[in-house]
C-alpha cells in the first residue's frame, strides 16, 4: 500500500505526449531515411541518444531505414596501416586496398556499433551493405578515382521483407557496393542515402551534419527551400565546399520522389525529434 | 527561403517524448480496457482531451477498447419523461420502459459522441452495445431489480476483428446487453468494462472515476494494492460507497487474468497518459 | 429405433428448395442493400421475419447490408418529451435537440432492436451509425432545415472489414451521419442507403416501404421500369407524394452503379425472398 | 413498363426456404460425404437431380464430397468383353484384368459423367479416385480375392485444398485405390466412403441405396439407431445381405468420430436435402 | 564407426550437379507443359523413368503439367470389344460409344497409370480431364466426324490451386473434354497441351513423339526453328503426315504466348533433362 | 534452322540429375547449417565453387544457412597493426581493441565477399553478424581471456524472417556478437554454428575443415559415428588438437536436437553435393 508524494512532472510531460500527436499522425507508415554521420557518429552518447530516438520513431509507426558513413574512422584506419592514399584533382583515389579497408571499417566497425545500440535501446536492427541481396550495384564513379562508386541499380527487396515483418525490423546500411564483376565500390553515403530514399518512396530523407542547416550569406539558417532554391544557392557561391553535395543529393532526392529533405545538426541530440514531431522543425527542409 | 527565430521549446518536447520510449514498449500490442464516465463525461473539453489520448494510445502501438457509463445522462433523461423509478432495498428498479430510455441515451447519444470526438481526434472509432454481435450476454441480476443485468457471457470476436484491422479501429462500448429472450439489460459500466478486460487478456483495466483514487482513512491516495489490500479495505470498512463495487470489479477482473487495474481520476485530462507512460503514475493501481 | 409416419411435407419443401437454386447462384457473393422502414419496422411479428430472412440471405452466400430509418418513432419520442417542430415550406426543422433526440432514438432503440432481431435469427449483426468509422459524413441540405443532413462523403471500410470476416457480420445502419465539425446530421434513411448501395457496388438496393410498388395511373403495379421510365413517372405526375424521393433515389442509385432497385412492399413477410429467389418477383425494379 | 399477373406460387416458395434456415444453420461448414451409388446413378434424369442437390448444399455453405460406385456397369462391360470370373465362397475375384476394366469404368466413365452433371447444374466438381495424390492406400482384402481391397491409409489434403478454394470444388472420388507396389485394387464404394468421412471429421455420411432405410423384421422403416441397434439387428439376424455390410461401415464411421450416418433411397429424387433441411428427415439415422 | 572406400563416383556426379545450376535457374517458378505420348507411353520402364523426372522438375522448382494420349490403347479397346469404326475423308468418325470408350481408356486408364507412377516417384500428381472444373470446353471439330472435339474454352482455376498449394500437386491430364450440351468430345492431346499452355502462359511446351524431331529434307535433325521456318516446312512439303499437326499446334502456342516449344524424342529416358538442364538440348525448337 | 552435332555428354549429365531426386528429396524444406572455413575460405576459386553449391542447394528447396570464420585474415590484420597478442594457458587473450578488428575483419571484409560470391552465383545472400537483431547474445568464456565469448541465448527470428520470404534469402553469419552490456565478443565459428544449427532444428550441420574427416589411429576416415563413438575419440586420445573441439561442438548440437554433423573437407570443390546428394558421402557423420 504505497503511497505517493504529489508533483506535477508527469503531468507537463503527458501534456507534451498529447501535443505531438497530430505531427506522429502526419507520418503513420511513412519510410524515413536518416544519414547517421559527421561527428555524431563517433560520440558515444549521441550515438546512443540518436539509437534512442530512431526505436521511438519505430514505435511511433514509422519506418526509419539508417544509412551511414564513417570518413574519418576510415582516415584514422588507413593511418594506423600506413597506406598512403593517391589524389587526383584533390580528390582521393579510392584503390582496391583502401576500399578493403574502408569496408571494414564501414560495413564491420561502425555499421554494427550502430546496430548494437539500436538493440540496446530496446529496436530490432539488422545491419546491411550495399552488396546484401544486392542492394546497391554500383560502378566507376571517374575511372581515375579507383574505386569511389557511383549506383547504378537498387534492389530494395530485403528492406521490404525486414520492415513489413511484424514487428519490424530497422535496417542500417552501410554504402559500401558491389559491381557487376563482384568488385567493391566506395559509395558516398549521402549519395547511397539519396538513392535509397528515392526508391523506398520515402517520406523524408535527414541528412545529419555538422552545422545547423544551411545558412545564407549572412549565417542565418534557411529554414525552408524549394528546389529552385537549393539549385540557386550553389549557383551564386552561397553554398560552398561539403554543402555542394548535399544539396545535390537533396534536389535529386526530390525529382526523384522523396517529398522532402532535411539538412539538419547530428551534433544535438534529438534533433530528429524535433523535425519530425513539434512544430518548431530543426534545420533546412527542401521540397 | 524561410529563416526561423531561435527557441528552445521543441527541444525540451522532444527530450520529453524521447524520455516515455521505454514506457510506450512495455505497453505495445497490450489491451488497454478505459472505462469513461463520471463528470467528465459531461464535460465536452474533457471529453475531447480524453478521445485525443485514446488516439495517442492507438498511435503508440497499444489497442484501447472503450467502455462507458451514463448514469447522469439517463436520469435526466427519465426526469424530462417524466418516469418515476421505483426502488427496493435503496437500488433503482429498471422496468421495460426505464431500460428503454437508457439504451437510448447509453447506446444512442453518449456513445455516439465518444466515437465522434475520437474521430475528430484522427481515430476511427466503432461504436457498438452489448446487444451487437453478441458482445455480452446478460440476465437478470436479482429479480426485485428488473431488467438490471449481470453479465453471464461474452463473444468478443467483432472486437478482434475491429481490432486486428491494418489501421485498426478503436472499438467504443455501451454496456447495454441482451438477455436470452431478446430481453435488454442494463449493466453496470464498470462491470461491463472489467469482464471485457478479462474475457481480452487486457493488460490494464482503467477505471477513470470523479475522485483522485482510493484513500486510506487518512484521506491519503494510496497507489499500490494487493488484491489482498484492496479486499481488506472493504472488510475493514476503509472504502465505502461507490467505491466498495469499484474494488470488486478490480479485484475480480485481477483474478480472470487482468495484469492490473488502475482506479484514477477522470477530472483531470491526460491521467491516462501519466500512469501508462510517466514513471510518477496517476491513482490507484491494484494488481 | 424410432419409426416414423410417411407424409409427403418434407418432399414438397425438398423441391421448392432445389427450384431456388439457380436463384441463389446469381446473387453469390452479391451486396444486397436493403432499407427497412415503414409500418413493418412497428410490427415484432414482422421485425422477426424479416430479421429471419435476412440471416437466410447471408447464409445462401449474398451480404445483406441493413438501413434503416424510424420516423414515426421520432415523431412520438418528441411529443412525448414535448418538443414542438418549428416547419419550413412544409418540412420539418431539425434543430440541435430534434437531431439529438433522433440520434437516440435512431442509433440507440431501433438500431439495436434491429441487432437483436438477427442474432435472435442466428445471425450475427453489429450496428452502427453514419458517424462510426466515419460511414457518412453529411452537411446541411438546406440552412433553413437545420441539422437535416445530405451525406457528402462516405468512407466503407468497416463493412468491408465486417462483411469479410470468416463468417461474416451484418451491417444494421442507422442514417444518423456527422459533419466535418463534429455536428449531427439526420439524413434521410432511403438516401443513406442509396449512397452506400453505391459506394459498395450492390447489386440489388431493396427499399421496403408501405405499399406495393410504383403504380401507373389506374392502380396497377408496375413490375420493370427503366431509368427513364421512372423519371417520366415523376414528370407526368403519375408518382405523388413520398414516391417522388424514392424514384429519385432509385434513379441516383442506378446511376452511381447499382445493378437495380426495387421498391417493394416491407408490409408483407418473405417479399426479399419472394423478390431475390423466385422467378415471380416482388414489387417494382429500377434499372 | 412490365406488369405482373398476382399469384401466390412464389409467397409459399418463399416460406418454404425461410423455415429450412434452422436447419441449414445446423450445417453450416460441416463435410457431408454422400456415397452415390445404386440403381439412381444408372437413371439420367435422377443423376441431374442429385446433380443439383448436391449443388445446393455447397450453395448452402456446406462441404458435400462424393463418392460413387458403379458394380452393375463393370459387370455389363466384363461381359462385353467376354470376360469371366472366378469366384471363390461366392465372392467375385478381382484379377489384374478385371480391376483394370473396375478403374476404366469407375475411374474413367462414371466419374466422368457424375463430375459433367454436377458441373452442368453450375457447380465446379472435380474427379478423383483413391489413387490420386495418395487419397487412399489400399491392400489386398483377402489373398484369395486377388486385387479386391482394403482401404491402409488415407492423405485427404488434396481434399481439403480444393474444397478450401474460394469458391471451393466438390470432390468426385472413385473407390478404385493404389497399393504400396503400385498395383490398382478395387475397393468397395461404401467402404472407401466410410474411411474418408472419418479422415474428414465429417457430419454426416449418407448412404445411397435401393431401398427405403433399414427395415425391422415386420418390414417398417427404423428411422433411428443407435450403433448397439445397428449390430443387434446384424446379430439377431434381422439384417440381411447388402444390408450387413452397410450397417457395418455405418458403425465403423460413427466409431471413427463421423456425427451420423443415414443409410436413405437413392431411388427418390432430393432424399438429402429431406434429410438435411426437413425436420421429417429421410431413411435411418445411426448415431 | 564405419570406414568407406574410395571413389571417385561421386564427385564426378556432385560436379554434373554443379554444372546445371544456371539452366535450372532459368526455369525457376516456370510452368512446364508437357505432352506424353506415343510408344513411350505404352513402355513401362519409359513411364516410370518419365514420372521420375516429372518429380525431378518440381523438386527444381519448376511447375510441371502433364497432357497425354493414348491413341493405340482406344484402338486396342475399340477391337477388344469389337467396335468397327466408320472413316470419313480418311479420319475416324468418333460416334458417342467410341467417345465412351475413348473416356474409358484416357480419364480411367491411362491418365490413372501415370498419376500412379508420378506417386511411385515421389510426387504428388491428380488425375483430372478436360471435364473437370470445366477445364476445356470443346465443341464438334467437323459435323462429319462426331464427337471428335477441338477446345473452344479453357478455365485453369483448378491447376492454378493445384500448382499452387504447398507443397504443390502435378497435374496429370486426359483430354476428353465436355461440352456445353454435356456431351463428351474426343480432343487431340496435342491441340489439348497447346491451348493449356497458352493459358497458362507457360515457358515451355514440350511434345513427346516418337522421332528424334523435325527432320530437314536429308533427314537431319533441325534444332532451332522460328515460326516462319515451321510455317515454311509445311508448306514446301518438308513436313509430312503427323508432322504437321504438330507444328501447327507449335506455332498456334507461340502465337498465343508459350515462349517456345519443343518437339523431341520420348522414346529415349531424360530426354526432358537433356533439353531443359543441358546446353546440349535435344530435339527441335520452335520459338 | 540451326543443326546440332550429336554428343552424349548431355545424355550423361541428365542420367546423373535423374539420379539425384531420392537425395534431393530427403532434404527438402530442411535447414542445412553449413561452417566455412579454413583454406578454402582464403582461395577465391574455391570460394566461388562453395557459394556456387550454396546456391544449388537453396534452388533445390534446401535452406542453407552459412557461419563463417576467419582466424588467419585476423592474425594478419593483427600483424599490420603491430598489436601484439597476450596468451593465457596457450590462448590468445582477446582485448577490446583485438575483438575490434575481428569484428572489422570477420563481420567487414570476410562476410561481404561470401555475400557477394553468392550473389554472383545467382542467390541473394544477407550478411548478418550475432549482433544483428540479437541473433546471438555472448558472455565471457573465461575472465582471463577477455572479449573471447560464449553464447548464452539465440534469437532466430531474422533468419526465419529471410528465409520464409519467396524467393527466400541465404543467411551469411559472422559470429562476431553483442554481450548483455553492449560488449563485442569474439565467438568461435564452429560454436556459432552449432548453437544455430540447434536452435533452428537443422537437418544437418557441416564443418568444412582442412582435413578429410575424423581419423581412427591409423589415419583411415571413420565415415559414421555415433555421439558415444566420438566422445570416446575425445577419452582415448585418438581425436586430437583442433579436432577435439569439432567433435565437442558435433556431440553437443546432436544432443540439442540436430539430426546428425558432418565433419567433412572444405579443400576440394562439392564436398557438400557429395555428402548431400550421392550416396558416396563424404567426411565424417556423426549422429
Amino acid at each position: 500500500m504505497h503511497k505517493r508524494r504529489k508533483n506535477e512532472t508527469g503531468w507537463t510531460s503527458a501534456q507534451t505526449l498529447s501535443e505531438a500527436l497530430p505531427f506522429i499522425q502526419r507520418y503513420t507508415g511513412s519510410t524515413i531515411v536518416i544519414k547517421f554521420g559527421g561527428n555524431a557518429m563517433g560520440d558515444e552518447v549521441l550515438t546512443q541518444k540518436f539509437a534512442h530516438d530512431v526505436v521511438l520513431l519505430k514505435q511511433f509507426g514509422l519506418r526509419p531505414v539508417i544509412v551511414h558513413g564513417g570518413g574519418p574512422q576510415i582516415g584514422s584506419m588507413l593511418e594506423k596501416l600506413d597506406i598512403k592514399s593517391e589524389f587526383v584533382d584533390g580528390l582521393r583515389v579510392s584503390d582496391m586496398e583502401t576500399v578493403g579497408i574502408a569496408e571494414m571499417v564501414l560495413s564491420g566497425a561502425i555499421n554494427k556499433s550502430i546496430v548494437q545500440a539500436i538493440n540496446q535501446a530496446g529496436g530490432r536492427a539488422v545491419g546491411l551493405s550495399g552488396k546484401d541481396a544486392n542492394l546497391i550495384t554500383a560502378n566507376a564513379k571517374d575511372a581515375k578515382l579507383g574505386f569511389t562508386g557511383t549506383p547504378i541499380a537498387t534492389d530494395i527487396s530485403v528492406i521490404d521483407v525486414l520492415t513489413a515483418a511484424d514487428p519490424g525490423f530497422i535496417p542500417v546500411i552501410s554504402p559500401i557496393s558491389g559491381g557487376a564483376a563482384g568488385e567493391s565500390f566506395n559509395v558516398n553515403a549521402d549519395t547511397a542515402a539519396g538513392v535509397l530514399a528515392g526508391a523506398l518512396g520515402a517520406s523524408r530523407l535527414m541528412l545529419l551534419t555538422d552545422i545547423e542547416g544551411v545558412m545564407d550569406k549572412d549565417k542565418n539558417l534557411l529554414t525552408n527551400l524549394s528546389v529552385e532554391d537549393a539549385l540557386g544557392l550553389i549557383k551564386d557561391g552561397t553554398a560552398k565546399g561539403g554543402m555542394i553535395p548535399k544539396l545535390t543529393t537533396a534536389t535529386d532526392a526530390v525529382k526523384s520522389g522523396v517529398e522532402a529533405v532535411v539538412i539538419l545538426d547530428g551534433r544535438r541530440a534529438h534533433g530528429l525529434l524535433v523535425e519530425l514531431f513539434t512544430d518548431q522543425g530543426a534545420g533546412t527542409l527542401i521540397r
